[in-house]
């Protein structure tokens, strides 16, 4: 490896020499000195050379290699990246980070086309056009050091209960959800489809007697719509587990999972987060608040607003109505909404033993967006095929699935949440397109 | 949760009352004494009820439950989910762990059809049909056990490291490596591509100056190809990472990742794997063995193997032979074969510096097999659009890739690797089939 030190671990270090690499954030070429930043991905570091504008009579190879470094610092273009040998000085002066480094020789590695073609103020489209430039951005690029933080404590907690991770596969011969958002491929003689979630597979697992699973992988739906919710493909967060009561034990594991995951980023990031996001990160408490779907249509209608809807469900703006109550009311970010008419869920959630209009089902609402739905699901094989009659569902078509269901299956159930959702909410950024390295939508599959 | 103890747990409890759940794996239906091997996702445990096969005048109504639970035991069906409580013994005598549970109750949670669909002298293929029936066997569960705590510990060096987890996306407008293996999806109006790797997406990420990535997910290869070495759809592990040298840095990795994987699935299940597959799991010392291709193929010529190919590429029983040429020389499983010919390596590998004709590349070969292709990557713009005509490839067409390079990036290298296939090796099974949750293949879709 090119031996450099981190810009983050260069405050640790005496006064000395240092090599640090990275690109070239601005350049300031005053007559007498010349100033770089230069940024790697752990922080960004002033670099700096007294200037020699040009040889005197006799000079020097030393002097000569002093002017040809002016020269090329002159000639830096932002992006570029160069490696810097020099000295390190501790300084309380420098407003960046009170150190600098004096340039002895500097590597241009590759060199950046001058024309920049976004800038801090340029739309998110053209943004999304340019991601790798965007990305450099320090507030860009700590959303991925979130996501990795995040992931990492989810499976922590997963594995230490002795889940199992699987892989499912995303290539299915039918659908998993609702034909309407299938994307079709062809594939040799025939053709599959793309799964839109690991639904089917991950209650396999729980058929094969794996107890417990979790998956982080792409879901894909063919959904045409451009609202700041949705993508055609997105990242998928999935567990399931068996012998579940009801839907109370997935949502103890999701507060469980959540509670990790809040803890870690906190830990790790909270303070960048504050000074770059201006969200102070919270670990929500538990357990999460919990309001039956009816009643929350009540607060909600209570509240004046009316739920523009002809089925049972919530909407986006009810949604965000609900979580305002629970904020003003418990003063909690989150809140899981059940037991969700049976009517606007799958087929294979589990209805209400004595009441089959409600399900075993929830939403974890977050900042006023949905983003997870778990429940437990219908294991008894009879019941489930009846429920998907009553879907419109054609049995025939789901016999693989079924199957799982007819040699023994233990009670189940889980959840699946999308991943740019919650660091959305978690950061207060307007958009899953901030949150997903490279963002798929109807009209958008490049980069 | 359903309170029950798992199987494993068992052994450390006094005598007294337990609850266990689980599937019946046997049954054994004596006149006076029924035995029931109950297994759950951690081990198998033997449970006993003395039977009673009918009921004397005035028996009371606990000996009705006798007989009852006598009867449900006569009928349980092979596969059947049941919940036991009853009172744990340890008594050496019983071979099974040592201990049994005497039947207090017991209730059938799911019953099984009473036609078991595969056996355990099944083909591969049937047992792939019942793929859930076939993951309830111990061998086959442990895989995805093995799988989790590989995967865990290389995320752990990771993010160790501080690289940083991306989710790359699946659907593209354009093929990443070659035309001929692309599956088309309808995309709304237009055609989308799924990705064969990640290897655009994680050098962007380098360009973007996150100074490394890694990446579990899904990868699609449309290959027509039956061999027991693929699949249309894998998981692929994947890595990048800034600041190198030349491959030497990418394998310097690779090896340390691999050591932790091994590690960690030794010390969790290295006595498992003895048992199950009869294999002595080795955690490999550093450094691999590194061979020039050109010189391996002296080797393995010297070995009196022709190699049947028109290039300069190896082939299967090559790789078998320079494996057994290396376990034989340096008593080592692994091998780096390195500076594989720029004829047989995709454009944006980088060539020697002084011979173009060579690459900074290597492939892992682990039991004979290849696991996986490293390399580092091209990243001056005018030798990368040289290599891609060299290629017959059109730059238009990779205008969006090209692009990374044209607003400065790190010199930069990575690897892509098979996860089923080091599971395959690592446990001497004969096929990925074996080692994939679900498998893909041009004739397999389902379940």
């Amino acid at each position: 490896m090119i031996n450099r030190t981190l810009v983050k671990n260069l405050a640790a270090l005496p006064d000395g020499p240092v090599t640090v690499s990275g690109w070239v954030e601005t350049v300031r070429d005053q007559k007498k000195v010349q100033f770089v930043i230069l940024r790697d991905e752990s922080g960004a570091v002033q670099l700096v050379n007294p200037a020699t504008r040009e040889l005197e009579e006799g000079a020097d190879a030393a002097a000569s290699a002093r002017l040809a470094t002016t020269e090329a610092i002159s000639a830096l273009s932002h992006g570029s990246f160069i490696t810097v040998s020099g000295e390190l000085k501790h300084d309380e002066r420098v407003k960046l980070g009170g150190l600098e480094v004096k340039i002895g020789t500097l590597d241009v590695v590759t060199e950046a086309n001058p024309e920049t073609p976004i800038a801090a103020d340029s739309s998110l489209d053209k943004r999304m056009d340019w991601r790798f430039l965007d990305l450099r951005h320090p507030k860009q690029a700590l959303i991925f050091r979130i996501q990795t933080t995040f992931l990492h404590a989810l499976r922590g907690v997963w594995v230490e209960k002795g889940l199992i991770e699987i892989h499912t596969p995303k290539l299915m011969a039918s659908a998993s959800e609702s034909r309407a958002e299938l994307f079709e491929v062809d594939y040799f003689e025939g053709k599959a489809y793309l799964a839109q979630s690991p639904q089917f597979f991950k209650q396999m697992a729980q058929a094969a007697g794996f107890g417990g699973v979790f998956e982080v992988g792409p879901a894909f739906r063919a959904d045409p719509s451009f609202t700041s919710r949705h993508a055609t493909e997105f990242t998928s967060i999935d567990t399931e587990i068996s012998w579940v009561d009801s839907h109370d034990d997935v949502m103890a594991l999701h507060e469980e999972l959540m509670v990790a995951g809040f803890t870690a980023v906190k830990e790790k990031h909270g303070a960048e987060i504050a000074e770059l996001f201006g969200v102070e990160l919270e670990v929500p408490a538990t357990p999460f608040p919990r309001i039956p779907l009816a009643e929350a249509k009540q607060i909600v209608a209570d509240r004046g607003y009316v739920i523009p809807r002809a089925d049972d469900d919530m909407d986006p703006e009810g949604e965000r109505q609900i979580s305002a109550h629970v904020k003003e009311t418990y003063g909690h970010d989150f809140v899981f909404l059940v037991d969700y008419a049976s009517s606007i869920r799958p087929f294979y959630h589990m209805r209400h033993e004595g009441d089959p209009s409600l399900t075993n089902s929830y939403d974890l609402i977050y900042n006023g967006v949905e983003i997870s739905t778990g429940a437990q699901r219908e294991h008894r094989i009879d019941v489930l095929v009846e429920q998907a009659r009553d879907k419109g569902m054609d049995p025939e078509e789901l016999e693989f699935y079924l199957d799982f269901f007819r040699y023994g299956v233990p009670p189940h159930g889980g959840f699946g949440m999308g991943l740019a959702r919650v660091l959305m909410l978690m950061l207060g950024e307007q958009s899953i397109r901030e949150t997903t390295y490279l963002f798929r939508g109807p009209t958008r599959l490049l980069p």
